[in-house]
């Protein structure tokens, strides 16, 4: 499309840089979203952190996020921050905000649309916010993660930047689990897949439930065969991408987007998921990794890694959640908001 | 002063009903005011929880206070209803803040002008808010609680219901400590004192910091001399008021006003305060109780608690700390925002 002459604010929430430096999704979606909206030739100012890495204009009231910074009391970051997008609102023909239902509370106070992207819904006490202010303009990042009566224009399934998880070519013997140590990501059922297939696991992630890991997890790390690697980076992803003969995400709450499936299958990494929420939408079953019900069918899957072309993987991820498959989504977006915008003017 | 046709918005916070069942100093003070303009013929919107009882016109969108309904998350109850005010601002020619840094934020996005009552700076943290929005309009509620480089109008100081509080002709002869179950409240002061003089103290209020209750203030409970009677309402209150010898308010932080310390001279019982913060404002020393630097001369000063008129305690009330006092202070400061913005209008 032609890129109007439009000036877009987007704003990322402040609990970490964005991009993050290891865990936060939202602001990697969002960071994702700015520099390839900036590629794509269009003015945007990032609302972020101060430390925040943009070729956008970047606008900040908050030094540090506030997951890394002690001295920053959150609630006051937060309020800081969103207001500032809106006190600077009459400077953008959209606001697109990333920050959850508080940002929502400020909308009817000015003239510019605002856009927000549905990372998750927290927890239903949030619900309240999103049911009056149902009529503002939404996105799901996919089908499965809506919530009834909201004013949803589509879903834009997020978009990660595959130049960094380079295709490996040949397939590692171990089972990884990425992602944070938390009962909703199933990393009990991993260590019972391992378990019952014999196969090594490497497991990877902030600990973000103390107490799961300790009960759940830690027993069952032995150094050898079940192993914690801690948090990583995208060097670390990468490495552990090299060594998995398949990614396990054995959710146990539906999924509401799940980006590292996007990111071992960009390695070319099959991906045997828990059937839950998104997961459906972003591995296709059978041929970028395997759908499942339980342990028994995740260990059955593994006998069929064989069966995935890690090319495949990789391709069905550049056509549908690369940051130019985000962009052109949203760009779509934008572009029905002007025109309702426009109707509502005239 | 004759009440102009004008429109005021009170914005009590949710954290409890308005007035508060026990418990709640903001919310307490927020209700005083809004009864009192209604009384002086105000047009008064009292936003608060929806359970608030109140003869202004009641604007409620959280049921609850968020800590008397577990139903309820505190952020999304604030959020909620701190934007609420600002999305009817146009209604309204004063909207009056009771509600903290956080309806700041909202501040800039409307025309109506915002004033704001500062009941205490929870911490440091919170300053750059209020640096930020530092030209708003603010009320202090003592002079001794000012944060430097604000825009105060004018120290406007608490004002109770004296005729919650009757007086009480004659001394009890207990010691009596109210108020929240926290270090800064001085309990520890108050049983050392009682321990020395040999007087009996009854300790009443929330208990807000398990750990010191547990630790310092439970192990010296008795049941005898030193007891713990737990949160007390009004008629609760005038128990205790009807029992004292004196209030001990022996504060180890600055005290940014001190609600009881008014209620116990309306009752026409003497307080013995720590000379920090605004206990001096609130206390006229060797009139209506003495304000003391340590634990010694608290027991000092329970030897000339004989020399005050109980009567004198209650008249000073009546004269400064009334809810008609506040009101007339309100009421100045309201005009003096009417002017001002009469003339950056015209």
């Amino acid at each position: 499309m032609t890129i109007p002459n439009k000036r877009i604010a987007v704003l990322s929430p402040v609990a970490w840089r964005t991009p993050p430096r290891q865990y936060g999704a939202w602001e990697t979606v969002a960071s994702n979203l700015t520099e390839g909206l900036v590629a794509h030739g269009w003015d945007v100012t990032l609302f972020a952190s101060r430390d925040s890495v943009t070729r956008a204009h970047l606008h900040a009231v908050v030094d540090r996020g506030y997951e890394e910074d002690s001295a920053v009391d959150p609630k006051v970051a937060e309020y800081l921050h969103i207001s500032e997008v809106f006190e600077h609102a009459a400077e953008f023909d959209l606001i697109h905000s990333h920050y959850d239902f508080m940002a929502l509370t400020y909308t009817r106070l000015v003239q510019t649309p605002v856009l927000t992207t549905i990372h998750g819904f927290s927890s239903s006490k949030i619900m309240p916010v999103y049911q009056k202010y149902r009529d503002g303009y939404f996105v799901s990042i996919s089908d499965s993660d809506r919530a009834a009566g909201l004013n949803y224009l589509a879903t834009v399934y997020n978009g990660i930047d595959l130049s960094l998880y380079p295709l490996q070519e040949f397939s590692g013997d171990d089972l990884v689990f990425l992602g944070r140590i938390h009962p909703d990501k199933g990393i009990h059922l991993a260590i019972e897949v391992a378990r019952q297939s014999g196969l090594p696991l490497l497991i990877a992630g902030i600990i973000q439930d103390e107490r799961y890991f300790r009960e759940q997890v830690k027993p069952h790390l032995d150094n050898l065969k079940i192993r914690y690697v801690g948090p990583v980076d995208v060097p670390g992803k990468n490495e552990l991408f090299a060594r998995a003969r398949a990614l396990l995400h054995l959710n146990t709450i539906p999924e509401r987007f799940g980006l590292v499936l996007a990111e071992a299958n960009a390695a070319g990494v099959p991906v045997i998921a828990m059937d839950l929420g998104s997961c459906r939408e972003v591995i296709s079953d059978g041929q970028t990794g395997f759908l499942v019900n339980s342990v028994t069918e995740a260990v059955r899957a593994l006998g069929r890694i064989p069966e995935i072309n890690r090319h495949a993987c990789r391709a069905r991820v550049q056509q549908h959640f690369s940051i130019d498959a985000m962009v052109d989504g949203y760009e779509r977006v934008y572009s029905t908001i002007f025109d309702l915008e426009a109707k509502r003017r005239s």
